[in-house]
């Protein structure tokens, strides 16, 4: 089988996200980058194809120019799915333009910068039955599928409490001096959308809060912090989640939670036992049962799951990172890519990018009407 | 200086509360057990007594006649302090009784049942200016005391973020059954108040956020758990604390989280840095600073402030437990008996658990009204 | 059942040993503290006593004033054992005139100066039939005891190797400074034994691989290090350790672990499993199997030994310490007295101190020697 | 800058140090994959090379094939490095072969399968000075480098104990079955060498250990076990070594240290300080200080050194993996080729490879001699 021709959108030069989906493409030997537009500035572009070792005629001056080059080469040629890691209020035009010229889409969260455009996306793709992934990264992780798989089997019983946490410290030293507040471009609304804290990272941890468990959350009470008026941006928030009458839980998210790095948790309590997760340390899962000896399960194990065991490549002990996640999810898309689907879950998808855009605007908008239940159904 | 004479009320036979009363008071060998009402009845406190090697004349028949014979004994003889060890009902009369005729009291908590008597006490002892000290065990452990110093000295900066943790599992095997949670005495608000897990542990959270921070929580939004009807007490919660219009926290305490022990944790988030705790993990206090190393203090070394070294008995790395800090507490009463105070915070106080009960009413009450902000001012 | 009647030689005014001794007595409510001499002065000792509330006329002069006095009581008010916490060169005589004047004992590590002292207590001990215990605190742990216990039990299986690590560092700092290193008592030999490392900390690990599998060490090399020329003290050394011809291990000890406080630790790896625990971290016991979740034990729960559970107070959660441990030891101790034995291995006896003495001794002369092979059979 | 042109022997199909080599090159943009014989059988090397999408003509029958054909390339074109990765006894004849050709080589470990056939390479690389790169893989991660640096810069003072430990249990199932344990290659000498458990991880920690100390062993005292009579090789052993006269440390390694994964540990106390790694948890190094708080070092931030930072490519808590190791290795190896080092210790060298080999002989040798101290100079 032939490598997928793959595309991308951005991530050139020493853009971090671009080394990440690079690797995560090359690592299982599906994905040969062909072209794509890595710069707005052409030139800067080609040097970073160049770079890469591209063909250099492949490095397109924008996506029009892509679109219409590439869809006059040979369908074994055509590159057959673009990664989008553009600056976020991109990620819907580009995303439509590629869905409307027959291209699988893999998008960066957040996958737009409104629900309303998140709907339209999704309408276009029921059309056209693209595959289309956005990047949740941290669901590729080995122990993440174990739990989701562990959950969807039934060992935790009937979930009765969801909590995940998600603090990082980054926004502390900006948020407290004025000129930096100012210029900070994940606190400017025209940037990046009507909420900071919740809608760069609180969805990651809405995302999984669903993905793990397998279901919807029907609606929210959130209280967020905005810290000083003239920013109008959250840097902190809880959010109350009902899944139904009887299934609540919460999620705290924080970007002044001064010090922490990337302390993404996930705690699910059944009625038969409990999972637990840490992104920082992401190769551990902890298993816990009333009055026994709480059980710490590893990547790469016979008792692992086949969904958790497809991506881990090494024996047990030797460690995965966040680049193997992220090259998990790219092996689940090329799967999908190839007409060889084996599990559910294996990539996240538009709808999930879809829920995550329904999620921050229902959150901020329980938070301005005085921290109400909001629907997350329309 | 000889030692305090301490009187008990419950903690007889297999009292686990009682061992822990006791132990705590023999720790730094000031306080000597003269006697009390170990049980109900007579006869096994008798024998309880004669089990601790006390002179059984001090085995008295009720509270009635503890007070009636040891009023008439001279001052160097006379029990100076009580420990108020009975079911929560009688933590209000007793205390009060021992408040009006004179005694010290140590009482466990909570308080009372009801935000009213609680005040009542509060009245009588602002009278009569007894030592009144709550046993919120956990604030005696070295590494709390420690996060209390360096908070108050400034360590972290302004405070921007507390978050507060309380999970157990315990209840989860008899919430299920509905014979189980139908003669669980902790599901009965006859016997344990209006809450059971707001109530019971909950309040420990809450105690712990005002000691740590040295501020008062001014307004809660809760939302509670009740998974059946035929039971009417909280199981699980979450509660959106607000010191003040910035500084934003949440408290979280579950009965039903599967697998828990005792799963305490404290996390307070200032502008210059973050402290955590984990009360399993008593003897390990994180400090988070920008861009620096994860520092982890433990007790018994010279960095720690003298509140937190006063309880530590032997070289750093001999593992203290919950009896050392109910020790420390202990020992923070008999200063205070013995007119010897060092250190604000050295035991928990009739405020504290005043706090606790209105804690523990406006919760609910935040609840049953649809989850609403609710003044924890009068 | 009445009190024991505990006697106590040393461990008067700031003692470390001396609280630890005494709150570990106390905390089963089986002994009772009646005398002793708690100071070669006196006068010191005397108010010591007051201090701790006992009867004066039973803080005596000395060890002979004592034994006389005491032994002209009636047998149900005279002390029924005694424990030694003086000077270690005081341990042999005084063990021995207890032994021969009918008391039991109590004696803290190390047993005597030389293993020849050691010998003579035995051949004492064998006649008089007193109970001698000699306190290896760690042992006390519930977690060690559950090692012990399922190691006994074949959950392991067949052991096929034995680490333990004692690593501290306080010596660092005195050892570099020559005026410093020659008035440290410990790196003294006439005060301290012809070791210091192996003599005070090596011993516990010894004591620690002989008490948890259950087996007799064969045979030690050792490779000891003494930095300075002006100082004859070992201060770090590793001795490798032969059971049988297949069944090796190694122990490890350090003072000059620079920044380590008292980390101790035991690996027991087996043909079916493997056991690992941590004395800085005493609640947590490791069971490893092939390709199964790391399991983690912890105390109180139901699937522990008898034996472990035996000195667990309160429910899991809540953490236990080193007076726990030692509390433990003592109530193996007093269920000894009142012939109520329960499990073996309750409490460290004199042959264990009598192996830690040889143990000693071949280990400086296997280094002295060379690095050659020591039989620890005579 | 093009990329670097590689060549790679071995590695075919499903080779787990394949897709490491591979994943490792790719990872920083720096190196093409263009040809080499992948497996022995050619047809399964061309189709292997078609799956890494590679012009097929450069799939070779043998190394032969290749040096022939790809030396007649034009300078720009041709393979400028090689990793071999094919079994242990064919690395020496194919590294000789390359550099004899003028080929830099990158060399899985063992180097060779005895110490004469090292010092053989390095006689030839010393005329022919090509680049020589052996990939003893942990030593490419973050905070190994951190540790290294730190180390130079004296932050933990003068070296006073150094331990390794590299602990795995996976022989156990395979060594105490006659018939298993007669057809593992591991345990056969004719495929490994006279070692199996020092030659396969004790040559790790004793790489490590010379590496992050800059400091070379010069004596070494072993012990090793062989479990049974019909087979010869050693599973478990430990290593005494001497760095000088007062520099001592000790070497453990086992794999029948049943349940473990991958334990490898490195510890250093000097006399200011101790650093700490464990390469399950590769993105924490600890750092101990006398009465300080331990610190905990994490990759990425400001506070680690230069060459500790320049492999990270993602903010702090975004977790790095042992692809990451050995991409950091393989970005040490195309600046070498590139002209363009940076850091010294950026890629093991040859010479650690040939200490490698050494140190497996005279252990093998010290233990066969009746664990004597045998000298690692020639």
């Amino acid at each position: 089988m032939s490598k997928i021709k793959l595309g991308i959108l951005g991530g050139g030069e020493d853009s971090l996200i671009g080394i990440l989906h690079r690797v995560a493409a090359n690592m299982f030997d599906q994905y040969e980058i062909v072209g794509g537009v890595f710069d707005a500035q052409h030139k800067k572009s080609l040097n970073f194809g160049e770079k890469l070792g591209l063909d250099t005629s492949r490095v397109y001056k924008d996506l029009d120019d892509l679109i219409e080059k590439e869809s006059k080469l040979p369908d074994a040629e055509k590159i057959q799915v673009v990664s989008v890691l553009t600056p976020n209020f991109l990620h819907f035009p580009m995303a439509k333009q590629l869905l409307e010229n027959g291209f699988n889409v893999i998008c960066e969260k957040p996958l737009t910068t409104t629900y309303e455009e998140a709907k339209t996306l999704q309408k276009i793709q029921e059309k056209v039955k693209s595959i289309f992934a956005v990047t949740y990264t941290y669901t590729g992780y080995p122990m993440v599928r174990q739990m989701k798989s562990m959950i969807a089997e039934g060992a935790i019983g009937k979930i009765q409490k969801v909590d995940v946490q998600y603090y990082q410290g980054w926004i502390n030293p900006l948020i407290h001096d004025k000129e930096k507040r100012a210029v900070t471009w994940r606190l400017d609304p025209e940037k990046s959308g009507i909420s900071c804290c919740i809608g760069d990272i609180g969805t990651h941890a809405f995302n999984m809060a669903e993905y793990v468990t397998g279901m919807d959350i029907q609606k929210i009470l959130a209280d967020l912090n905005y810290l000083y008026e003239d920013n109008p941006m959250d840097i902190d928030g809880t959010v109350l989640l009902r899944f139904s009458d009887n299934l609540k839980g919460v999620l705290r998210a924080s970007q002044i939670a001064t010090g922490e790095e990337n302390n993404f948790t996930v705690k699910i309590y059944g009625d038969k036992g409990a999972l637990k997760w840490e992104q920082e340390n992401p190769n551990y899962l902890y298993l816990l049962k009333e009055d026994q000896p709480l059980q710490v399960l590893k990547p790469g194990h016979s008792y692992n799951s086949d969904f958790s065991l497809e991506g881990t490549k090494l024996p047990p002990g030797h460690p995965e990172g966040i680049f193997d996640s992220m090259g998990n999810i790219y092996m689940g898309i090329a799967n999908a890519i190839n007409k060889a689907d084996k599990f559910d879950g294996a990539y996240p998808k538009l709808y999930d990018g879809l829920r995550g855009m329904n999620f921050i605007e229902k959150t901020v908008a329980s938070h301005k009407e005085g921290n109400v239940w909001v629907n997350m159904q329309d």
